[in-house]
């Protein structure tokens, strides 16, 4: 049995779906309930309810595919040598789900060869999920999905999580993005590129953000028609730096990136 | 008959009600569907979804109460020399509503003499709704809702839509706040008020706001035990000028306003 069959792909969005299934359950169980709230080193919130999730997701992808690796948000990485690894993401948006805020997801994503082939994004309160697979178009609850067709900055609705996360130079080429947007709106994380993928909005610029955040998005975007790259360009991968652009078409990206490139602030 | 007297005020309770029933189902019914979006003089979006809706509460209002006065974000005020005046705004957070985002809302108020006596946040996709009633205690999808125990800024969780939207000095003085809090998120227009009424974050710091966007938001926060005014401890009223601190405690409001008092960019 080869692995990155057609049927082999759809085993693993299987798994992803169930996994997500089964990790709505946990996060609706502590949503709004009092709940003891640790701040980690890098002063980010984690909870019981962020391990628990990814403790049930390991467990599920070792089960069925004990030989791939698994590198996740809050254990050690495990048999990253593996040619497919796993990325996993219990809750993306601990800042949203800790205040009570329906605006967080459960991220998946499987990557061969270093290349994300699978994504998924889940929000479990808002029961909506998006799905992308290499080679097959991008699904939003099940129904495809595509991107708007979106050129110019002119015309484009700019989403982004927080503005105060652009260090030095990266700030003023932000805001040079943003600027000359339409519409700028704050807040999201993972959403803000659901949304894209759904044609809502035009363009997602981040940056800082950790493989997990990001890896899982790729295959949602590209497979409805979108780019998403890190700010010079290049693709996404285990070790890109976290400075992330997506946008709607090629056009807008290259737009965008005629502020962004050479300006990241990790890279 | 007299005004104000306890049904008098459950009238009014059903009539806000039935008001923002009507309204979910006009604005799901253009959510996330092609919808012409028109920028208006300030550049913030309105839509046909925002004037149906406004018409349609207008008329409710008018056809039950027909000496009050109505102020609303898209039409003219009428009778605002009525010693009742109703607000309303028919989606809070339109940037939300036009990007395909769940985070808009329907916000009514009743003032009596100027001062909030009802206030009301609803919020469409998400089926929540938050009631404020002077003398009663808050509400959330019916049920009683209460302000977190906060005291002080270190344990504050703090909300503001648009961190951009401070001027000036008005910035620094943000900032002096959010530095010294456990968590800042952005975005969320409405909804972060109604969070804070049911005890999921602490402190929401906006400038910029309208009478329509704030004064729905009084009672919904004062009846659940938390302090909502301008940045100088004032009441707010139809002229207060848009600078809003909504804090969990009495405590957590002092604390805030040593850092914000004096610094309103609007006042």
């Amino acid at each position: 049995m080869t692995r990155n069959s057609t049927s082999d792909l759809l085993d693993e969005l299987g798994l992803m779906a169930g996994a997500a299934d089964a990790a709505r359950d946990i996060a609706l169980s502590y949503f709004r309930r009092p709940i003891h709230v640790e701040d980690k080193e890098d002063k980010s919130p984690v909870t019981v309810a962020d391990r628990s999730i990814e403790a049930m997701l390991r467990g599920r992808i070792a089960e069925r595919f004990p030989e791939d690796g698994i590198f996740g948000e809050e254990e050690a990485p495990r048999n990253l040598e593996s040619p497919r690894v796993w990325i996993v993401d219990p809750i993306d948006g601990t800042k949203s789900f800790v205040t009570g805020h329906p605006l967080f997801g459960c991220l998946m994503a499987l990557l061969d060869g270093g290349t994300p082939v699978l994504g998924q994004i889940d929000m479990a309160v808002l029961n909506e999920r998006w799905q992308g697979a290499r080679g097959r178009p991008s699904t939003f609850n099940g129904q495809e999905c595509r991107t708007r067709d979106c050129t110019a900055l002119k015309d484009a609705w700019i989403y982004t999580t927080n503005p105060f996360a652009f260090p030095g130079a990266s700030r003023a080429a932000f805001e040079a993005v943003a600027e000359q947007a339409r519409l700028t709106r704050y807040g999201g994380d993972c959403y803000n590129y659901g949304l894209l993928a759904s044609g809502h909005c035009d363009l997602v610029v981040e940056t800082g953000l950790q493989p997990f955040d990001f890896l899982p998005l790729v295959q949602v975007v590209q497979g409805a028609g979108g780019v998403i790259t890190d700010w010079d360009g290049r693709p996404l991968g285990l070790t890109s730096a976290g400075d992330v652009i997506a946008a709607a078409t090629p056009a807008l990206h290259e737009a965008a990136l005629k502020h962004l490139a050479g300006q990241a602030p990790h890279a």
